[in-house]
């Protein structure tokens, strides 16, 4: 493996100092961002998320702000889910498409007010595409990435560590909502979401000058929790089924396909650009969809391209995302298979990058 | 510094594994791809890329095709640049602007023909916004990504090497012109241009299964010319004044605080969505702009976040790219300075990030 060359293009973060003060091993790029992706060994930051509690510099989870009459317009053409029972304190998961039904990204939708939404993106520049939409089509509504940087805050001991940090209210936030709470005088955005399966929240920092405070002060009061610095942790987010855009899905793919159709109500979602092209893909189905796949034998190596899946000498689909799981004892792995091949219990061959073969398994759900 | 963590969504190139065969110890991330930044040391490399020839892993300059009876048309809405006495056979860099006049990217754009066009773009996911203005305007064009893979020679042997697998013909082509060359049966376009200022070509290979061949084909003729993998060199292009999107412009300045002024045509080039705000700027001149700055004392750090320019207490800009250049014995500099002290010889201070300031000078033109 080779290091990352630091740039301005490669933006550091408002937690960056803090991060690096607590010994980063590695880094992705993340919406031209740095991502942390290990601090002490993937395995042992696994352990901790699931027993204790870790602050994570998400940061790179930029925000696209729409703002104006026409916001909630705009906010629909994005996406085939319906977004008019939607109401201010809600997030939303929204798979964003093309005018062809393709994937551009899956971020989740905070509405602010009726005429002014947060879209917390995943790794793709869709201020591109929305702003362009909201020229082509003359809306009436300001797009921009304002200076929010999101800070997490994941674990079982999520609640105690914010509850002492924001006061007990903080307790009372539902999943998927969010409230607003104080830290220094500013007005933060919190809500109950994460990139991970073991609860916890997200802080919409606003302002990059209370970032290192605020990551200070968490760090402090969760001293006797064991809090730490952490983030998406590979081998946990695969247990969970968390998808990841770039790995498991790309503009190749539907929301059908990738196995969110649930969050598609595309006879209602009137006004989506891509909602004639998944119509026909909403009634009959999609022909390949992600499973969440077992491979035996040892720990694979990172999957870092898309592993053929075999039935004999045909390919039947493809493996984005593996990694060995300690809780498990297998390897976890995240695929799309054929309608032919995807029933419960199916065995099928992956290659691997080395050419040797692996048996693997379709399960029925994802293991947590 | 910290490792770079491997995942699909960071893409490989069909030239990876003859870099990684090269021994690469960095890595940056281009448009969700892999991009190489340095093999022996920034120095050594900056020594063989002047002396000898290199080949390069630039895949990352992802191309965007148009093609239809639109393209032409879309292509001039993307750019101020006036594009009507383009030529197929020809490539203009050009600036690419948002409705505000904002620098989205600064690609080479490439006329295959009437109705077909590449952009070879910089790092931001432009495809998002070629698309959608295609689609709010209705355009009768298709927009994708080929399966198109840049590799670049350069140095002053690239001549050399080139003709050896390309045949002679190949030192005819002109700077930022084309021609169409054979190998292994395969036409591939081969343009004289690339990210530095020794010289050379970019060959847009057509089809991952030829990267490899090619590249080995590429190592193997020029042995006796030691050529070697590089890269594009940090301080190589800082001498030459060559300009990256991300770190010395963002979305915040216009082509011409760039001082790609000479790039645009705003009275003429009529459709591009930008041209209604970048009127004014075109007629009064821009009030901050890029110039070459030279920074005194020992080699300064990596410059991963914007370092400020003073007038004593007075910020007057920034520097966004730095480094040590050995043959020209200082520290070179792009920054952006405003207009009261962007005279050559101005003498300004710079804040490195640990606090401590050093003199810099404004030059009046590069290095090279």
């Amino acid at each position: 493996m080779a290091m990352i060359a630091p740039s301005r293009r490669v933006r550091r973060t408002p937690f960056s100092d803090g991060v690096e003060a607590a010994g980063v091993k590695g880094y992705t790029v993340y919406n031209h961002m740095l991502l942390p992706t290990v601090f002490r060994s993937i395995e042992e930051d696994y352990r901790h998320l699931k027993t204790a509690v870790q602050v994570w510099d998400v940061a790179c989870e930029r925000q696209i702000e729409l703002r104006g009459p026409d916001a909630a317009r705009l906010m629909q053409m994005l996406t085939p889910r319906d977004l008019r029972g939607m109401l201010p304190g809600q997030c939303y998961y929204v798979p964003i498409v093309d005018e062809t039904g393709g994937m551009l990204n899956d971020p989740v939708a905070v509405k602010l007010a009726e005429d002014r939404w947060w879209i917390s993106i995943a790794d793709s520049d869709l201020l591109l595409w929305v702003k362009a939409i909201a020229h082509g089509w003359r809306l009436d509504v300001l797009v921009d990435e304002p200076d929010v940087s999101p800070l997490a805050v994941q674990g079982p001991l999520a609640d105690d560590l914010m509850a002492r940090v924001f006061g007990d209210g903080v307790r009372d936030v539902r999943f998927f909502r969010f409230g607003v709470f104080d830290f220094q005088g500013r007005s933060l955005v919190i809500a109950r979401s994460g990139y991970s399966k073991q609860g916890g929240f997200e802080i919409y920092v606003e302002g990059t000058d209370i970032g290192m405070p605020l990551w200070n002060a968490l760090m402090e009061a969760g001293r006797d929790l064991d809090v730490r610095a952490g983030c998406p942790n590979l081998v946990e987010r695969i247990e969970g089924g968390l998808l990841s855009y770039g790995n498991d899905m790309t503009r190749e793919n539907t929301p059908h396909e990738c196995g969110l159709g649930r969050f598609c109500n595309t006879q209602t979602a009137i006004g989506c650009v891509g909602r004639d092209a998944l119509l026909r893909v909403a009634m009959e189905g999609p022909v390949r969809q992600i499973r969440p796949i077992a491979i035996e034998g040892d720990a694979v190596p990172i999957c870092d391209q898309a592993w053929p899946l075999m039935d004999g000498l045909h390919q039947v689909g493809r493996i984005t995302s593996a990694a060995w799981s300690p809780d498990y004892e297998t390897n976890v792995a995240i695929g799309m298979v054929r309608m032919t091949h995807w029933n419960a219990g199916t065995e099928l061959d992956v290659v691997l990058p080395d050419g040797s073969i692996r048996p693997v398994t379709v399960y029925e759900s994802f293991w947590q």
